[in-house]
Parts: structure tokens; sequence; C-alpha cells
């Protein structure tokens, strides 16, 4: 099963794909979408068309994106939700369920604590993906995002083994 | 010109066209897109499409939506904001430029005070608009967007004439 995470942004957008097959998984693809620019609408435009193009590219069976952390920065709350529009959209519309994961629980499953650093979780993600090199910090993340989707899609999986023996 | 303005929502968007010409404005078709459920990127779905819908019957040819209002309200700013950002997506998809109003600015130039409320909206976009039923709240917000928009492109256009002449 291949599997896109994304950690959206309006300016950067991380995106990461894996392949997972049972317990195992396997680097695809990464990189960071980018939107530049004084059109709010035109800046959307472009990473909806650049998300649309990856997953032509990689088309992939499940989508998982970050669950976003709501502070009191009202503006970069509206920036940051309407690019994440945009990045829902995308796997909607291939008819793709999409897992969201809290940041805590995504940095619990790929390092082992809730509150590690980005340089954490880029070691972490090489370590678990073989081969790997991050295009940079939001694509290091989009990949993590994918490893957390993969880890609990393989354990409700077992849960439901279980349940059916 | 036909004009759509947006009230952007994620339970419920509402629109409304109208036709500038001039001074003049006359109502062309409003209503009000609901979605449901609990999957966020079906619901986002759910609203484009029927934006897309809208869109492709009624070939605006420029779009008005309002400036969201931040307030400390985190999580109705992120959902807001997702709604906003998939209903910006569909103008920009056919190349229009979004013209935004905040508030104030839509009712002040609607109502005449900064300050009015929905029913004072609905009076006054039934009275600049005659034969107009507006489907609701929403749907009449969306179209005092839009007179916004067309007493602002023509405002624009007098000043133009002004400095060219």
């Amino acid at each position: 099963m291949r599997i896109l995470g994304i950690d959206p942004g309006l300016r950067t957008m991380g995106w990461g794909v894996i392949e997972s097959r049972g317990a195992r998984i396997n680097h695809v693809a990464n990189g960071e979408c980018r939107s530049s620019g004084d059109d709010l609408a035109m800046r959307l435009l472009s990473l909806y068309r650049q998300l649309s193009d990856i997953w032509a590219t990689y088309l992939p069976g499940e989508a998982a994106i970050e669950q976003t952390f709501v502070n009191k920065d009202g503006a970069g709350t509206l920036k940051l939700g309407q690019a994440r529009g945009v990045a829902l959209l995308v796997p909607a519309q291939a008819g793709v369920v999409v897992g969201e994961y809290a940041p805590n629980r995504v940095k619990k499953t790929v390092v082992g604590v809730g509150h590690a650093d980005k340089a954490q979780i880029l070691h972490m993600v090489r370590l678990q993906l073989p081969g790997c090199d991050p295009a940079g910090p939001d694509a290091a993340d989009a990949l993590a995002i994918a490893i957390c989707h993969a880890h609990y899609r393989a354990a409700e999986r077992t849960v439901l083994r279980e349940v059916r023996s």
C-alpha cells in the first residue's frame, strides 16, 4: 500500500510517499511544494496543482495529514487552514480517506517521545527509510506522518485479526 | 459583468450572482451550499463540487469573498479557513481574480453603516436587487459581498477615467 503523508502550509507544503507492506516500510519519494506571491487564491491554486501532479505520479492508496495545532495566532491559523483545505481536497477527489494525526502522536510513533525536535525527526526518518534524503524539514515531517499512518493501519489490521480469530 | 459573491463556511456556504452594468445591478441567482458528516475531506469536496457546478452554470467574470474576521476561537478559524481555501480555488481555476472585502466595508457599502445586523442586510439586499429572495442569511451576505464588489469596481473605473482624461 502506497501512503502519501502531507505536512500542510501556505508557503511550503511538505509531502512524502512511502510503501508499506506488513511491518516493512520503504521510501518512494518526497519533496516540498512552494507558493509565493501576493494573490492568495493563485497561491492556493499553485499548491493544489503541485499536489495533484504528485498524486497522479505516485497514485497513493491512502493519505495522512497532520492535525493542526491551533494557537492564538488567528491570522496564521487562517492561512494554514486555507492551505490545509486545498491539501485535503486532492485525496478526497480520488475517493481516498485521509488519516489525521496529532503532532505529538506522529513524534511519539517515529521518535519515541512526544516532544522531539526537527533534528530528531529527520534522524529517525532517515533511519527508518534507508536511502531517503528528505528535501527539507517539511518533507521530513510529511514522511514522519506517512510512517505514523503505516504504523497505525498495521496495528489496526492486527487488532482486526485478533477480533476475527 | 457577472459577479459571484461568496460567504464562506464549512457547514453553510452562501453564494450570490449579480449582473453589473455601469451603475445598474440585477439579481441573477443565489443559494447556500451545505456540507454535513464527520469526514472533513469529504465535506470540503462536497462544497468544492457544489461551488464548481454554480461556477459552470453562471460563468461569472469576477468573484468576491468576505475577508475573514479572525477571533480567538482557533478551532472555528481553522474550519472556516479550510472552507475558504476550497472556495478561493474555484475562481482561481478559472483564472479569475477574487476581490476580498472586510465585513464592515461590505455592510457600509450595502447598508450605509459598518455595524448593520443580518435583518438590515437582508432588507437592503432586497431593496437593491428587486425580485430577489435570498435562500437564507448566508446567501444574503453573499449577495451583499457581490454588491460591494460591483460598487468598488465601478468606483475604480471612474477613478481610472478621471486619471486618463
